[in-house]
């Protein structure tokens, strides 16, 4: 089988080093960055480059691995232009646009809207690793949608990735990852800028700084393109939960201003349970 | 040397289990709870127990690890009442307040203000662990107020934990250590609420909570009661932090709302920066 990999970061490299461990499977890779290119295949995450277009008559799979924006642009043209039989799949953290972009396409049943939820705060294809994705979940939106070769294709390559796909439709898909993951980049981002400005007056303030700094803000590391290109995406849940955030901070603040012992222990204890998940 | 140690959680117990392993020296557990005493017994963090009267006539050095109220409650008592040359040092994770409550003491000197900065998200004496401040940093503040003789020993027992002593005013302390520790711990307690709270309504939203979500909200699972202390106690400098931090949302909010794509990925351009750092 021949997969093409649009865009060569740490989602799309991570793939590539993965399937090119599997057996009669060729690996193209498509970046418009020559240098992703280069570095793809010096690190062996893919066995060849090529161009889109000679892809696509090439290919069995395409694997959209470019931020979400880009995803939702590119998505119609590719359908428009393909061989009927070629299977397109996307790994966006968003659902909603993208599905919604080739709701009408008369080659719907040929894409299959998935999001992988793997990751590291690293990125380009200098950040791909092995086995990123082995026994992650990775979600799977409007299955009916698909042709069923189509979405099977897409199955069996989650499979060799080690991962167990869930159904969620879009909609529920883009709130529950604006909670549990877009909310926590937002916090790690907000977080860093914090502590950078007051490094400004004082230039040993992360001389200090431990374990639990480094894990609350090291999302703040992640790619500035494909997180702009999701927080203005899923604009609605994202602003929805944090709004939620936000007057949690207040809530707390206002038990702390008024020393608040007791409901200061509540909030914690309440926190606390998060225990029961993680 | 004989070494009391009074608070057998966490840091407590992991002082304990390191000096387990010194020669000529033997560790005294004290714990409230006697279910914290068993439990450092069984599990070799100290040698022995005993009452807190007859430990002051045994040791020669008291190790405070309790919360912060509770030091800056019974140091001075501690003082009052303890042979001339025993030595006491605290753990605390605020230093302003218990510096202040001893600093006209007559026996001012036989104490040593200090904060390892090491820890985990767990609590009690079974998340004690071997090597935990094994090349990391510790904080003494007002060196110049202890005696000598005690200050090296307290040098000492830093050196054999492995730990590299800072020097800094306990007001310096309290405000660096609000924005690089006590605001990650208030960001975490409040993320983890904000997603409980739409549990309520929606009992899937942790299915797809991947590594980033775990690392921004692991600091909430720590002990209630040790950051209800630190918060109270450090309660305007984490005010400081946290009205920062909510500035720094809600210029995020901002942004986001009016889908200012430009403005937004200067403000991750600008987190971004946490590289230099971590």
């Amino acid at each position: 089988m021949n997969v093409g990999i649009l865009g060569l970061g740490l989602i799309g490299g991570s793939i590539g080093v993965d399937l090119m461990r599997q057996i009669n499977v060729h690996v193209f890779g498509i970046d418009k960055n020559p240098k992703h290119e280069k570095i793809a295949l010096d690190r062996s995450l893919i066995h060849s480059t090529i161009s889109l277009e000679e892809c696509l008559e090439t290919i069995h799979l395409l694997i959209l691995a470019i931020p979400v924006n880009s995803i939702a642009e590119i998505l119609p043209i590719i359908l428009d232009s393909m061989p009927e039989n070629l299977v397109v799949m996307d790994t966006g953290s968003t659902k909603m646009s993208i599905c919604k972009t080739v709701m009408h396409h008369p080659k719907r049943g040929r894409f299959v809207a998935t999001h992988p939820i793997a990751g590291t705060e690293y990125s380009g294809p200098e950040a791909a690793v092995k086995g990123l994705f082995y026994d992650k979940k990775t979600i799977v939106c409007e299955p009916e949608k698909s042709d069923r070769d189509a979405l099977e294709m897409v199955l069996n390559l989650y499979h060799a990735l080690g991962m167990i796909p869930l159904y969620l439709t879009p909609e529920d898909h883009d709130r529950q990852l604006a909670f549990v993951s877009h909310l926590s980049h937002v916090t790690s981002f907000a977080l860093s800028k914090t502590v950078l400005e007051v490094e400004k007056d004082d230039h040993r303030i992360f001389s200090l700084a431990g374990s639990g700094f480094s894990s609350t803000v090291r999302l703040a590391k992640s790619n500035p393109h494909t997180w702009k290109a999701i927080f203005i995406d899923n604009q609605s849940f994202v602003l929805e939960a944090l709004d939620a955030y936000i007057l949690q901070l207040e809530n707390f603040r206002e038990l702390l201003s008024a020393k608040q012992s007791k409901s200061i222990e509540d909030y914690l204890l309440k926190s606390q349970e998060i225990q029961r998940i993680l």
